[in-house]
């Protein structure tokens, strides 16, 4: 059986869940304390960090797979039947620019920002949230809503006319975002549209059954009619 | 032609730099003062990062490409005459995890203290460099020039059999902070016989002629015999 070495709030591991699912490849989750640098994780990524991915269903070896982006191109290259990079090259191009996006330039001025410093910080006994910090990330995540809104007034999906790696991308970011309840839906409607339209998806079910110890998220982050 | 859009000191210009000479296509370079946000810049990419590469000799359409890990894939794709992601898709993975810890780690713990601090920050007018800053980038890159050397001991090329994209990555870094100095070449002697067949290629002599204003390389920094 493949298995995910993870973190629950952790959106590059949210990333190859939904990219998993969505190709309908079977795995186990484990989560990985990665602050614990277990030796026998150091191994498997010396980077210790989350994700990794065991595939030992590959065609001819077990294959053992560190960071998200890395392995978003392992299972597209293995197992294109289900296509998440499609179309032409500048197509694919695009749809990796906006992975890249918000992986990069989303993470670093928001989600860090929120999630890191409202659970990791905590989880990871690192002092309280800096106040300074969660101010500027629920202010940066509203030019990255109005963003997406400005892709989906020109396309169907974020990449272009089919679900790509760059919903799920987004949308990884977005659900742990969710979760702790910093999301503005309703001042950004087209970007609420896109989200139920990804989060009604079968592959994000699991996501939004997820519950961290110690904190609920709010009444709508399971609710697909939020 | 093709317009990259660069800064001198970025390795992720150099990078692309890198590739588009090991494969042989023609380009322009124009220097990008990102922080002046040109709208037209802005348009190719709202990021505002550097590089952008505008591809008008591509097959079909005139590309706009935008961040370096997605302008490798691109002209993997579009040029594959002479590849620097080869192999299988595990063979693959590696080259493409080596150059994202390159592009990562490296990045974050040794290019931004030392680069960023000594060069960056005079050039935008930020202040004075961080000693604190300064002082981990050079403890951090010791242990970054040992992977080298531990990678070295078991393979040919970092990624494996052949010069990769995992080579271009690692050197591109290593050269913006060699310009600096910062390269304690020799208490790595595995590292630096690495660095030195890098270096020798056709493609890295233009980075080796790269002058910027108000900041000379040391002597041995365009020396391939250093
Ligand atoms: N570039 C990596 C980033 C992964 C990452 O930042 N993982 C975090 C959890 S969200 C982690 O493991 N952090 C532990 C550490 O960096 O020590 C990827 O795309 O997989
Ligand atoms: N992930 C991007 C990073 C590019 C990047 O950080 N570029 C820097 C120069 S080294 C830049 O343009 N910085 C300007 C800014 O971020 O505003 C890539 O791989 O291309």
């Amino acid at each position: 059986m493949r298995i995910l070495y993870h973190q629950w709030l952790s959106p590059f591991c949210r990333k190859i869940r939904l990219i998993l699912a969505e190709k309908d490849l079977a795995f186990e989750l484990k989560e990985e304390r990665v602050w614990d640098r277990r030796s026998d994780f150091l191994a498997m990524n010396p980077a210790c960090q989350v994700p990794v991915l065991v595939d030992d269903e590959a065609p001819n070896e077990t294959a053992v797979l560190a960071d998200s982006t890395v392995i978003a191109e392992y299972l597209e290259e293995v197992y294109p039947q289900r296509l998440l990079i499609m179309g032409s090259p500048v197509e694919r191009a695009e749809i990796r620019r906006l992975s890249a996006w918000f992986d990069g330039k989303f993470d670093e001025e928001v989600t860090r920002n929120l999630v890191g410093e409202k659970l990791m910080k905590r989880l990871l006994g690192l002092g309280g949230p800096s106040s300074e910090a969660i101010r500027a990330g629920l202010s940066n995540i509203h030019y990255h809503l109005d963003y997406i809104g400005y892709l989906c007034e020109r396309r169907t999906w974020l990449g272009g006319d089919h679900l790509s790696l760059a919903d799920l991308a987004a949308a990884a970011h977005l659900s742990c975002i969710d979760y702790i309840g910093n999301v503005p839906w309703d001042e950004h409607g087209d970007a609420k549209e896109w989200y139920a339209r990804v989060k009604s998806r079968p592959s994000f079910r699991p996501l939004l059954a997820d519950r961290m110890a110690g904190s609920a998220p709010p009444a709508h982050y399971a609710d697909l009619d939020f």
